[in-house]
């Protein structure tokens, strides 16, 4: 019978240093909980001498990543360095040491999750990863157990705090872009390069790793059609809230017969939906399924204590497991059937902004242009026109239209003479 | 190697009739997701020459309980027959025979919980309930595992569609509770004996059962301070619009140090929090954790689709683990320390609406009474005065109070002579 659980930690950043502290100040409560105590044996670290708010016994630490993936003492390793590399390589070597496995890192499990799962599967070696999408709110294990047996037709869902929480400035203090991503940085709410958060990159490994849990599938980021968040305009959201829309940036997949179609990008959401209300750093995810109906899923996204709540709920169940003698890696089961519908093929109503001169005729000739690519429109605001530059605003909501004829519309807009500028173009979901 | 697992079912109503239809439907998708197929070998019904629309061969029917129960082929048995008794038998007899127990029954659950999961601990018999609270939203799994290394400080929840569904359309309808309890009935949504749900009982249970795993507790309904929403006047809604509330029947529970205050009653809460919005049949469970923060499940609280998501869902948890071979009972572990805080400590602000004569002094009379007691008022509305009657309406907000001293309050207010009515009495959560 085992005394006690080891833990190897690899990474004691912003997260891991939230583990850390979890497992050292509620080392009792988490004893009781998993019935055996769990102690942390070994960290891997960038610098040993590095000081640090911590309180993480400086014998613990090692630069040497073996000493983690290794050591004899360590039963569960949790991966908290982030990135691609060495962290998939790390814990591909932790499973094959036959070590369980806990990670928050969604960019490896969203490129690499179904031959690491493949993986720990063949070695019996549960590898866990609720805290890679949603932090502390249950996705994860929601969707692996609780709606096994529904068919799940649709996901829409904020995973992004950075991007919503510069959107959620933007709208309500009628800022520009740029101005709104500078002070989020001096407030440090966005890493350095922004690129991950902005361009819709961290959004789509999420949904990537939803939607395999969702579809049983072994999607990639690649099969996710992705457009970030910084061409939008303060004038957009004046246009959405005349409509009635919120502008949000929305991960969406969405399931027809064997066809998924993924995509981030900016929507306009009706301003009474439930998403056009998650303000600031918040994260929601709704899922449509057929038995349980619509769910949806709220709390914050991101920062050391939330994700450890993640980290730890799959510490405790693995250390349950092992106190009980019993192995509980669940097995995958792919649907073969599955594909990735091309974005050409999507259908969504569309927002396009343009800029004209304002004379006659100009928006008959849009008309014409949008009706030969069968594209219908819903609705029309022409305003603001500048006297001295005589030109105009014209704002166009259309009916449902496929993003193939869209796109070859939009080509046609730019070319026509009487359309200065395509300004924006947002899809609408609704 | 077992070849398929057997089912049996105690009670063909509407859930039970949801979750035989999905068994049968969807044979394949479970079988796949289960490892080995998951085949109905029995049935307990009432009558068993009854017409029904769910396909089940009439060779499965019977209205011997121990035909189910004692079945040879029979692993799981789903409980879905409802009420305390002879539920609560049917479920100990089940563990007793060494079968697992998948139940929907808040009742036996918030009653006798404790009692059921222990015996079915020491039969290493898993006895699951996920569908007894919120239907189809993962709650029983996510505070089980996912909050597990969580200190809850409170559960603030809408757990009964009913109600919330009445509630809804007084507020936006401006009718009284009277008749629109009638017009739910016509509609169906009201069950014959509308106490239950009314009076705020059912959703007392769920409580219970919600509070217990929050808590690692024993608590039963007793514990559940409880008022229902029929003394909601449709004036009462209007008076919570105009100082900025929505009026709903919360279930709530907090804790402070090692004192849990649980109470089932109707609140005004701030238009804007998110549970003000929650419209209705739906349901909405908000949880206030240290770690992960402020957590928000939303979805649909009943149906026969809904449960038999919950319940498959723990079917397939159970069918996986017997097809690994491998027992996955948790174990309890109570927190001993947890007591209840009896009602008359709990301290809240309260809207008061009194009806007294229209002369001069009133005001002054009643705020004595309300500063005798320690109660603040934070602001006051009269008006409506019925010149014929010559009575006026008065509305008070309080500061924080403890309960205890409001209800002494209470009765010297109704003994005074300058008061006609305490017409309502609303706690405030903000």
């Amino acid at each position: 019978m085992k005394k006690d659980i080891g833990i190897g930690l690899l990474g004691l950043g912003t997260v891991g240093s939230g583990v850390a502290e979890v497992l050292v100040t509620r080392a009792d409560s988490l004893a009781e909980q998993a019935g055996l105590s769990l102690i942390l044996k070994k960290v891997l670290v960038r610098d040993v001498n590095k000081r640090r708010s911590v309180k993480v016994s400086t014998n613990l630490l090692t630069s040497h990543p073996e000493e983690v993936l290794s050591h004899p003492e360590v039963d569960i390793v949790i991966e908290l360095i982030g990135g691609e590399h060495p962290a998939k390589e790390y814990i591909e070597q932790a499973i094959t040491n036959g070590r369980y496995v806990v990670t928050a890192n969604k960019e490896v499990m969203a490129k690499h999750g179904y031959e690491l799962l493949s993986l720990a599967g063949k070695h019996n070696a549960d590898l866990r990863y609720e805290a890679s999408v949603g932090s502390g709110i249950p996705l994860i294990s929601s969707f692996q157990q609780d709606l096994a047996a529904n068919k799940i037709s649709a996901i829409h869902a904020i995973l992004n705090g950075t991007t919503n929480y510069i959107l959620t400035r933007m709208a309500q203090e009628g800022l520009d872009f740029a101005s709104t991503l500078k002070q989020a940085q001096e407030l440090g709410y966005v890493e350095t390069d922004p690129a991950n958060d902005i361009e819709g990159i961290d959004a789509a490994y999420k949904l990537v790793i939803l939607s395999n849990l969702a579809f049983r599938s072994k999607f990639v980021p690649q099969d996710v059609y992705r457009e970030g968040i910084s061409n939008i305009a303060a004038r957009d959201f004046l246009y959405a809230k005349e409509f009635g829309y919120a502008i949000k940036l929305l991960a969406i997949a969405k399931r027809a017969d064997d066809k998924v179609e993924m995509r981030v990008h900016p929507v306009f959401i009706p301003q009474d939906s439930q998403l056009a209300k998650v303000d600031g750093v918040y994260n929601a995810v709704e899922v449509e399924t057929d038995l349980a109906g619509k769910l949806v899923f709220y709390g914050e996204g991101a920062g050391a204590l939330r994700a450890s709540s993640a980290v730890m709920a799959d510490v405790l169940a693995i250390a349950r497991n092992i106190y009980r003698g019993v192995n509980n890696v669940p097995e995958l089961r792919l649907n073969q059937r599955v594909t990735v519908k091309p974005m050409s093929e999507v259908t969504t109503r569309y927002y396009l902004r343009l800029n004209a001169p304002d004379r006659p005729c100009v928006l008959a000739q849009i008309s014409q242009v949008l009706g030969d690519n069968s594209i219908s429109i819903s609705s029309v605001i022409q305003k603001e026109s500048d006297l001295a530059a005589q030109t105009a605003i014209i704002v166009i909501m259309t009916y449902p239209a496929e993003e193939k004829g869209i796109q070859k519309a939009l080509k046609q807009l730019r070319q026509l003479p009487v359309v200065n500028e395509v300004s924006n173009f947002i899809r609408v979901e609704v």
